[in-house]
């Protein structure tokens, strides 16, 4: 029977990394993600920032790490030796589909493209460049697309006899709050996506639903409005939104900025995949859940790019190069601990 | 963001298949596991029964795949050019760490290899036979170990400042049942494994509380007592057993075998794997937590060997060879859909 580690592993890699065999991370874009980066190679022992690269004059940024560098993006090519991996924190509508192809010609690259429809495309264009050069580019790398991607796929593999849900929130939609933000009158927004109870309960217990787009996610609008501005033409003009709100229970508070700035400036998020499925003659079920509760999305989201940082440079150490996913990469290689650890501690 | 399939797996493979690509599966024992690899194997429309290897009398064994073949363990040696992998479903006690070494030699293998502390070593008798043979041997398969040691990986690779917890159950635990049936003046038992509920919630509100054996599972025995029998005994002695029940609270009900056989005789079991972890300064917390809950914990364990036996031919196919476990091996192995699909459906 497993044991479990009985100690945090940040404390078993404490002080065992020399600096010359750390992982030299470039962050490429310094928003939320780029800042996340940041915080996550600090809980990596074998990982150091190499610098962070920015399209603003580097002169006016001030990031967290005490002595970081800030380069312009211009300087990226005169860095090609002291670069081990590049982690593009741009945005997925038009920086990473121009940034990534372009980076791998130089680096070992992670980014988090998010637009689903788009990944064969994008994947395309990073596996024609990356195999060029001789870099590992492995993109939509996250929670979802990325730990979430992982578990539908591992619960379609296991048990192919049965149907996918996934969940998202309680938590921030950017897109959804920015949206709001657009309607005129509104000052300030915050939006948050939030799982239908009922039916999530019912996915948990077997029942297999159809559910509508509807019947799974409602959407909670908070609002500030602007003075005198009419509040019931906003909050219809956002129920109707097409795409955004139409087809969802929409509810829309409003409040004053300062309530909105106390109560609504964290960006949490989360959400479930639920596998549930059968074997045998069908009369046995079997539900597999995998759940994220998060405080800081763009935090997390940081987090599993660094350890992906750490596989893609393993993978090039190896020779390896092209385009990858979360699909395409052994869990090991995620790991900074040894394939005798792995084996003893968590197996 | 995600669609889902919006179909099962197994209609968007089926017919797919010629019988000449499929992956041809040796059972070797036939046990629970033997018997849930044979029902797994007819969901996987690329896989087809090679034939179930026994070391009973074949002629005295009846198999539920119509037309299915039953061979002596002893015809192995013969069949190397007809199977791909065998799935050996032995005990770990004794079986496995005979079996899987010495059949390494001829074939590609998987096995549900279970005992944590020994598996260092049952990791180099396969690695060493394996390598010699220029074969793959994946063990540990199943949940623990396998799904839930990787979510472990998983979690510590993305949130290195955390801790770690497993519970398992609600479930029936064939170990403790066993060794309540030796308990003298017991006719029958079974014995379930129960995680204590405000143990698993302080874990998910990020309470990271230190738990003891006792503070985390609880065990359920129901017994069946011969006529005229000490009960009192029995519980105590049930009760005090070392390492079985010593630590951890336990209830003995006292029930007859038509109870047991009537409301007792299901295999269910599952659990979950949490992590829980902070980043930044430290004040942002992450709760990520996979869940299993499985009717059949022998039919489930067997679904997930078929998973990594496709993805043993697959490396085989590559020329892979040596001792792999659950961490070496790339999820997009164990899907049989292609790259371009998986990233077009589940990423």
């Amino acid at each position: 029977m497993y044991s479990g580690l009985g100690f945090q592993t940040a404390v078993l890699m404490k002080g065992r990394f020399k600096d010359m065999d750390k992982i030299r991370i470039g962050i490429v874009g310094y928003g939320n993600i780029g800042r996340g980066v940041e915080m996550a190679i600090r809980q990596n022992a074998d990982c150091e920032l190499a610098g962070v690269f920015t399209r603003r004059d580097p002169s006016s940024l001030k990031i967290a790490a005490e002595g970081g560098k800030v380069y312009s993006v211009n300087d990226l090519p005169s860095m090609k030796d002291k670069i081990d991996v590049c982690i593009i924190c741009g945005g997925s509508a038009t920086d990473l589909p121009k940034q990534t192809p372009e980076l791998v010609k130089m680096f070992n690259v992670i980014d988090s493209f998010d637009t689903h429809a788009r990944i064969p495309e994008h994947f395309a264009n990073v596996d024609a460049a990356a195999k060029e050069s001789g870099h590992v580019g492995i993109i939509s790398v996250g929670w979802d697309p990325g730990m979430f991607s992982l578990n539908r796929l591992y619960g379609n593999a296991i048990l192919p006899e049965g149907k996918d849900y996934t969940f998202w929130g309680r938590g921030v939609s950017q897109g959804h709050s920015d949206a709001i933000r657009r309607v005129e009158g509104v000052l300030d927004a915050r939006q948050y996506t939030v799982p239908v109870e009922s039916a999530v309960e019912a996915v948990r217990n077997g029942e297999n639903p159809e559910l509508t787009t509807r019947q799974k996610h409602t959407r909670e609008c908070y609002v500030v409005a602007a003075e005198g501005a009419d509040k019931a033409r906003i909050e219809a003009e956002i129920k109707n939104m097409p795409n955004y709100f139409a087809d969802y229970d929409t509810t829309v508070t409003f409040i004053s900025q300062e309530e909105l700035d106390a109560h609504h400036k964290g960006i949490p998020h989360g959400g479930f995949v639920i596998r549930s499925g059968s074997t045998g003659d069908g009369t046995h079920k079997h539900i597999i859940e995998y759940r994220l509760k998060l405080d800081s999305n763009p935090e997390f989201t940081s987090s599993v790019l660094v350890a992906y940082a750490r596989a893609a440079k393993r993978l090039a150490d190896e020779g390896v190069s092209g385009c990858k996913t979360v699909f395409d990469i052994a869990p090991a290689y995620l790991s900074s601990m040894s394939g005798e650890e792995i084996r003893a501690h968590l197996l």
